[in-house]
């Protein structure tokens, strides 16, 4: 009896590489087939692209359609570019409805069309449904197949009845009620259904009016929702409150993951879609654009720097030293922004709390510059044996993280009044200010005293 | 009929903060009484320490244990601090054994011992269990609340056994089965039983010795085995596969939350229980910490720098323009790191691959590198007119980009075998790489060529 988290992990992906080299293609389809359709997800995309080809030759292909809702939108083009078109549909036919919306729109024109002509007629609706929402909505994201009953009647009419139906979906944790006119009206639970007698109504046992959310509804609120009141699913409801679709607790964890993976890679400026094993052409291209950003913002530093030439020629100690104060603005700078960003994500920034936090930032900032100033003029002394400029590399930093703190604050804010997203661009923004702002109070001030 | 997710928000803190301001504490308190434990939380989380104590006042004590165990550490021991010993004991009374275990790490010693002894013996008996497993493993974070049935039994009795029962867990999508031992045998779906006959044998219709993980293990692979297989609740089994409780999907969300914090803060070597509204002493104490690590390594640069000296005292332009190779170097790298840190969370980095990746992670360096040398040059001549210059920055640029991919790929991995997290510290390694190679390569071959 092995728990299946003993057979994950890069091991398996060792395995994998060797049995491709040693051509163990009848062992590794028989591996293959024994795990989840998300585990051949993963190991297709731990590959580089080659071997992937390789191994998508060998995975069933009825599981095709559920490996392909499992992968990364860049890795699945990727497949999609070397699988016939018969296969492309008869995999399309095999997914479910919110998957397929997505998947439709990475293939070309006329496969797509091929495909919806094919689809069954309510399939097709359902398509349609979820494509009339936006991406990025709940109703993009919320699954069909949901089971409902009425109010009116008994606990025993409700199990005679689901016990005939051959399955219910495997993580049925409530069951919907909803009246004539399919208006959502409450939750059935089933850890109270399973406790009740039969004569009990379901209209008495019910949980009336909870755990909804509107289909047009911003897909990031579930997350929010689904956290702060430990829920396993809601109904997702229309304009006229009609129960169109349920959320699992399964599709808000798809939903943070993928919240998290886009925040960790934004940072730096990479795409939520960026392949690890992608070819290195495209990443190259796809890249540059952040470099070329930086650029721009290093040349503004390099701009103020270049107005000091002067004192520069002068005291070459200047620009050993120069990076210090630009540094350590930025590193304190990027701990505000960074609680910052987490502070607004997690909706805690509001108008009346902000200049408190202000005065807190900076005041951290201070004593942390009153620290850190002493020791970075005393090593300046010890090294240039100079107070004048062991003095002013003392003041430049408090000035600096005195700075930082306040972009740290201010950055962010204004970002998203602007409605730029603050973790994407806010550390850019931030160490460009932090670094002009540092070399200007160190250069400035050797400027001003020691010319 | 409100959907939960429109009364959320920064308005609520405005609102709140208002009421305070204005006095209303009646009208706060009712509001206050409406909401999730949870939502209690952070309104508290998201207020000075001030303003925490006041709106602590008007939350009701029955709700304290709840509110308490959803607050991030620093926060709650802020609570803690103002509470009189009794509050915190009838407080304790109310929580999950598991929560529990947590809070009593972080209180006062004779507080614990009193917690401790007030408690009835099973509950004590279930604390000490916990407290048995080592921190961050799945017997920390397990709930004990799980209903089990044997496999001898039809379902007609199972129906009758549960109806005896006043509730059940409220999150139940599944009953573990276990034999006469106690032992773990498999999982009864909800979803199967509510469809099955009364006279079908659980041991027909369970799936035998799916879905379960050793107390023992590291809480961390929940996250990835909750995802991979689009689970609702595991079995969690001792060394005897007796069954001693059940992780639900709910606990699994709150995990994956925690180190989604966790690797955002750490990025910025802030603590995963940094409270954004702690005061500013013992915040500024925390990260001056990171701070110093940062002085050391930009001294290290600044050292090199000191190097040339000689070349700098006569190119002023030197100076003006070295940050921009440093700079370049630090996003470039900071990518492939992120990748890969990225690539090693998700357990997709095997021996096997890494060489794959480091000649693509190289030519991609090489590209951008070779595009933006060009730019970099073509700006440092038309700025300085000097083609030596112009030169020795494009080359120092391609230099310090293939420097920057092959950091990005080997520091997590170096790290990681020294077992130091790469996603804490890669970014500082990195950057001291990179703006030393930077430094290194542009003003050693200004001196090599220009002197």
């Amino acid at each position: 009896m092995d728990s299946v988290v003993e057979s994950l992990g890069s091991q398996m992906i060792e395995l994998v590489l060797m049995d491709l080299s040693l051509g163990n293609h009848g062992l590794l389809r028989d591996a293959l087939y024994e795990l989840h359709p998300a585990e051949q997800a993963y190991i297709l995309e731990s590959l580089p692209q080659d071997k992937r080809a390789l191994v998508w030759e060998l995975v069933a292909p009825e599981s095709h359609g559920e490996i392909l809702s499992h992968m990364h939108e860049e890795a699945r083009i990727g497949i999609f570019d070397e699988m016939p078109a018969e296969q492309i549909l008869a995999a399309a036919g095999e997914m479910d409805v919110e998957d397929l919306a997505v998947v439709l729109e990475e293939l070309p024109e006329d496969i797509t069309s091929t495909i919806i002509d094919e689809l069954e007629q309510d399939y097709r609706q359902r398509l349609e449904m979820v494509q009339s929402f936006e991406d990025g909505t709940v109703g993009r994201r919320m699954s069909h197949d949901v089971v409902s009953v009425r109010e009116d009647v008994n606990v025993g009419v409700v199990m005679r009845w689901l016990r005939r139906h051959n399955s219910l979906p495997l993580q049925t944790d409530a069951l919907m009620v909803i009246d004539d006119n399919g208006r959502y009206m409450g939750k059935l639970d089933v850890s109270v259904l399973l406790v009740s007698q039969s004569e009990a109504m379901v209209a008495d046992i019910m949980r009336r009016d909870v755990d909804l959310v509107s289909a047009s509804a911003n897909e990031h609120e579930l997350v929010t929702m689904f956290e702060r009141r430990d829920l396993m699913s809601v109904a997702v409801v229309n304009d006229e409150q009609v129960l169109v679709g349920r959320i699992g607790v399964d599709d808000v964890l798809d939903l943070m993951r993928e919240e998290a993976e886009r925040n960790l890679l934004k940072t730096a400026g990479l795409d939520e879609q960026e392949d690890l094993f992608a070819p290195a052409f495209p990443s190259a291209k796809r890249r540059g654009l952040w470099l070329g950003i930086n650029l721009v913002t290093v040349f503004m530093a390099a701009w103020v720097i270049g107005q000091f030439e002067e004192v520069l020629d002068k005291f070459v100690a200047l620009a050993v030293l120069m990076p210090v104060v630009a540094s350590m603005g930025g590193i304190a700078g990027s701990q505000t922004l960074t609680l910052m960003i987490r502070g607004m994500a997690l909706d805690q920034i509001a108008k009346s709390n902000v200049r408190w936090l202000t005065v807190k930032e900076l005041t951290v900032g201070g004593l942390n510059g009153i620290a850190w100033s002493v020791v970075v003029a005393l090593v300046a002394f010890l090294w240039f044996r100079d107070t004048g400029i062991a003095l002013i590399i003392g003041v430049a930093l408090i000035l600096n993280l005195l700075a930082a703190a306040l972009s740290g604050i201010t950055i962010p804010l204004l970002l998203k009044r602007m409605g730029i997203d603050p973790a994407l661009s806010g550390a850019v923004v931030l160490t460009t200010v932090t670094d002009i702002v540092g070399f200007l109070s160190f250069l400035g001030l050797a400027s001003l005293f020691l010319l």
